[in-house]
């Protein structure tokens, strides 16, 4: 373990230098939530290779990669948007560009970068080059849920006002389209991996909101209106990330909110097509590449287990402990291995997902989000 | 012209001495069938990056990538298996490991190379960093569609004995199931993206026979028994790619045999749902990676032309001829451009999928095979 350190100490030290020849497609980070720093790690031999400080606030941090897989925008709590170079392993530029912000975004030609705003409300869009802003979007709203589409296009929701915009950047300057009555509170939204369906959760009401963004005239489609957390007052102690919604084959799986259940919703339909009782108020519900398997993490004081769900049957397959505060899955592209983040125990754990035997463990201070840059090539990551 | 010609010439000078810092996920390589060589490519800088020859005959070639998308190892028809460095542009090690090859795979783990070969007939295994050979399946027959499952597998399929088998290196050496009774004569087979599903296209009889890879003891399902170019004695100028299968939503899109359509099949339930009649006999029909349009480029002599078909509608909605032999397409991995392999004008053409604008025509010698990095991250490719 002590020799693991050593090694990570030297590899930081070299940094700077760093020059040889890079290939970036098995690559990815590891935000460290209290230290304001992202930890760069190669999936194929599951090692940390550098340590990069100096982000800000990243206690509640997301990121989006370059078509090219050299570029990491990194989203910070605090306003800050980071431009890491996972080659030369340095901070090419940053910006703090507003008080609180809440998640971002990059174009499908990976020109443009955007970033949601509690304080001041909006969205901020930036040259992914320069990181000059080129836009700038007040909604008069806490703004969350903001997603890329096709075609240059991002969208985002209103928590205030229960609106979705969409912002299109074909043509240089965006064309804003509004789309109200989406429900009260929206708190977060996810699309899916082609692009066409947007779905906000909804904090004040009970059920979801859906657009089919192929409509030419998109309208809300109310999904399960009469599940949620509203009417129920359970206690929710974590909201779950809609951007862990899985998709296995023709069906979502959602995380329910203040309920020990996953959902199963039919992904052409939106009707309910089954739940599975799980051990505590799931937080992501992440499907392995294949579809096949569904790995699923729970909010606080259960948070150091893990349950694995098959897919067909709809049934538990697996439970295990990877530690205290698991916090993020992340799957290598093919779906073989699961990186998984345990904040308390300063670990990244890797698991192969056939055998469940756990390969790896790698040191990370207070890991979060882990982020593969295979992403770089998917729609609304 | 001269002036980009001039310049990829010093490019290829720079080849050997190639070290500077790179990022792969944005590049990819044309095969130039008639010199046996590759071209690398830059998609976001729409350029051609340097020229690899020595790679024997690469006639009907096709390549995979290593999952650092660093590595391509290409496919030869002479039986040659060539691994290019795309980092430094240099061939890393080659063997010629049959007298005739069909195609090839890589394990979802990155560690095995699969080949499939007519003469002798059978399938070789190849450890992909030494390039030494792992394992040596015989069949018996002239052996196609071989292609990689999630759990370090391979399938493939006889020509000659109507044969699949699936061969499974989960625990070091293969274990082989087989499936008899898949029809007359399969010519070709693809499996889908989330790899539950092998197909085959049967030449000696009408219809296709799909395989259910999630089931203990997958069991021959036949699709559409009653089409094909069987009965019908309809001339087949060119057989179809099964690998351009598009699948958008629910529905795949196959280029018909011997017909001047394309058909559309319910992924689930594997019955058609419509056909659009095409310009001639469809070659490959591709979906954008949204699923919204499928692209489809036609046999001689009608091979100048390409159809854009809406995938909701299924109608045509945009015809162009970018020029003679029109060989392959090939998306960015997000869809919003896509290149054009046009062999007769020695030309790699890119345009943009929205507007149809051509974007940039690209110098290559005789191109076929357009394969982008992001392949690394799928299944089946």
């Amino acid at each position: 373990m002590k020799q693991l350190i050593l090694g990570l100490a030297a590899t930081l030290m070299m940094t700077a230098a760093h020059a040889e020849p890079t290939a970036t497609g098995d690559l990815g980070l590891v935000i460290e939530r209290a230290k304001g720093s992202v930890l760069l790690v190669d999936q194929s031999d599951r090692a940390a290779l550098a340590r990069i400080e100096g982000l800000g606030d990243l206690s509640h941090a997301s990121l989006v990669y370059s078509p090219d897989e050299r570029f990491a925008y990194v989203f910070g709590r605090d306003g800050g948007l980071t431009k890491v170079d996972i080659v030369t392993r340095q901070i090419e530029s940053r910006v703090v560009q507003a008080g609180n912000a809440i998640g971002g975004a990059i174009s499908d030609d990976g020109k443009l970068v955007a970033v949601s705003n509690y304080e001041p409300g909006g969205v901020r869009v930036f040259d992914a080059d320069t990181l000059e802003m080129v836009a700038d979007i007040p909604t008069g709203s806490k703004t969350i849920g903001l997603v890329d589409a096709p075609g240059r296009r991002f969208v985002f929701t209103m928590w205030d006002t229960g609106e979705t915009w969409i912002a299109d950047f074909a043509n240089g300057s965006p064309e804003i389209t509004k789309i109200p009555d989406m429900g009260k509170n929206p708190y977060d939204a996810l699309i899916t991996a082609n692009g066409r369906t947007y779905i906000t959760g909804l904090f004040g009401e009970d059920g979801l909101t859906a657009l089919d963004l192929w409509d030419e005239t998109p309208e809300p489609i109310r999904v399960l209106p009469d599940y949620g957390r509203g009417q129920e007052e359970m206690p929710v102690y974590k909201m779950p990330h809609l951007e862990g919604w899985a998709l296995t084959g023709r069906e979502f799986v959602l995380p329910a909110v203040g309920h020990p259940q996953v959902l199963w919703i039919d992904a052409d339909t939106l009707i309910e097509t089954g739940r599975t009782q799980t051990h505590g108020q799931p937080v992501f519900a992440m499907a392995r590449p294949d579809g096949r398997q569904v790995w699923v993490n729970f909010a606080h004081p259960l948070n150091d287990t893990i349950q694995v769900i098959d897919s067909v049957t709809k049934e538990i397959i697996h439970e295990f402990k990877p530690g205290p505060a698991v916090l993020h899955m992340e799957f290598t592209p093919r779906g073989h291995e699961v990186w998984i983040s345990v904040r308390d125990a300063n670990k990244v754990m890797v698991y192969d997902t056939r055998t469940f035997e756990k390969l790896r463990e790698i040191e990370a201070d207070s890991p979060s989000g882990i982020f593969f840059t295979a992403r770089a090539h998917r729609t609304g990551l």
